[in-house]
């Protein structure tokens, strides 16, 4: 294979109540990867577009070659060359994924090139390693379900063990990216390191509802589920309009409405396309009345993951 | 009707990672209570067996006659009068929901000798009440399963919200009831208030992983997600011979196996009754190598809840 372009999802992490356990991965917005086969040996980066300049180009310094660069050590390749293009579709810092999508669309695009000789699933470990350089912890949270797609449980980290579980097929997603920028290792710093036993049960009760619900369809649990008592409190502050935003969203409908990620993006979760159009609407109208422009995003949960747009 | 006979079962709270949200209720043990309609108004002890002596037969007192009188009063009548026998089947202070189990049959008895006015989910505050009394707070995880059978979440307190979850048919659990006794008291004064963000996390990993398990028979998972870092490390030093128990139930083939509800009796599910027969034996057998006595129920999950024996 002498080129391919692969494309990675934008994701939700938390969702809610699901701190670092839960993710999603959405249609659109996603990045995209170009790996074109030189032959000396050998990574570079050819061009990023979308980034404004501000991703580096050293390959050891990117998400996306660092990734590439894992997978090749552990498979004992030393004469691979080829030049990369990446391609940003989503602001960087927007909680949604950005990061872990770039990388991922690199780990799978270079995978397939080699003749896949790693599951998606075991690519995971090496998509985890751009989050250590870009986010500063191998956080799973968007990298897993950007990679695997759907609905993804992150149960526990060591030893790395997630599952999918079923989501009602109408489930839509609203994305809206407010024009402010959160740094994710800030927004980490901010958290405490201890959490009250009594919200720990409330967040527990929440997580298994929204499983439940989730798995059932059953929309007024996922509804009363979509809680946050401990990271949401201490993040929205970092969100102008938050309340507002969030008010916007469950009075056109949304059955939840929360931080996607780190922030500041917002999302919501709604039981149809139309509903999920009208709280975008909402949302941007919130964030516009205070001089906040914005960009939203309204899609289906994406089951599938990377998809391979060309290759030869 | 003049009489009636009702059994409700005992049931495991917590069920490892779930603390306060998740219990299940077993076909046995289970207390009996008995109804007998009286001329005279008031409600009368007339006799508790297999209590040894150890409950109070003032109906202000006794957690069963304590729910009926509250659902006297919610019902607004004054005139009814009757004798109460209870048969107690299980300890007190045995982690199996003993005071849950004679809440829930008085409450069932008695609502159903007035013609069912409520539904059983409607008694559920009733049935509650007569943990505040037992248990010094008013606690579901125990009377939730007890009265609407399976395996229940409480997601929410205030306000109160539970549900069902499916579960594996093939599901067994032991109850082993060693002979020594907790406080329930005792057991949540030695909790900690704050547990960290780390263990939280983890926690709401295996409470995701234990209702997706359930739900879709992966038993796997489920194993995997019987882990508790909250509770069970703290509990578990009142329980003599705690790990070993523990390790003999794991290594006959038990999915997991922790403390039930704040112990001293320890549960473990399993995939079939004879797994479960031969895991009771092990853990009957290390605890008597360290001369410790105790009771063994292997019981599959019970779906119905309260049964009525008996009336006339």
């Amino acid at each position: 294979m002498e080129y391919i372009k692969v494309f990675a999802p934008a994701t939700v992490a938390n969702v809610a109540c699901g701190f670092d356990i839960f993710g999603f991965a959405v249609d659109h917005p996603g990045d995209v990867v170009e790996i074109r086969r030189k032959p000396e040996p050998g990574i570079t980066i050819e061009a990023i577009y979308g980034d404004e300049g501000r991703l580096p180009t050293d390959p050891n310094r990117n998400a996306v070659t660092v990734v590439m660069l894992h997978l090749l050590a552990h498979l004992n390749i030393t004469d691979f060359g080829a030049s990369v293009v990446l391609h940003k579709n989503m602001a960087l810092g927007s909680g949604m994924g950005s990061s872990a999508a770039s990388s991922v669309a690199g780990v799978v695009a270079l995978n397939e090139m080699l003749g896949s000789p790693l599951t998606r699933k075991e690519l995971l470990p090496f998509a985890m390693q751009g989050e250590l350089m870009a986010a500063g912890a191998a956080h799973a949270d968007n990298v897993g379900p950007s990679l695997l797609g759907g609905f993804l449980v992150i149960r526990s980290y060591n030893p790395l063990d997630v599952f999918n579980i079923s989501v009602p097929r109408e489930l839509y997603c609203t994305l809206v990216h407010p024009d402010v920028e959160v740094n994710t290792k800030d927004a980490r710093l901010i958290l405490r390191n201890e959490v009250s036993l009594k919200n720990a049960i409330t967040q527990m009760g929440n997580v298994a509802g929204l499983i439940s619900g989730l798995m059932t369809g059953d929309y007024n649990l996922i509804s009363r589920s979509m809680v946050d008592v401990i990271i949401e409190p201490v993040r929205a502050i970092l969100i102008p309009e938050f309340n507002e935003v969030k008010q916007a969203a469950l009075d056109n409908g949304a059955l939840g409405c929360s931080i996607s990620g780190a922030g500041p993006s917002m999302f919501t979760l709604a039981r149809s396309a139309a509903d999920a159009e009208r709280i975008g609407k909402a949302m941007k109208h919130t964030f516009a009345s205070a001089g906040i422009s914005s960009t939203s995003y309204v899609s289906g949960i994406n089951m599938e993951g990377p998809r391979i747009l060309d290759k030869y």
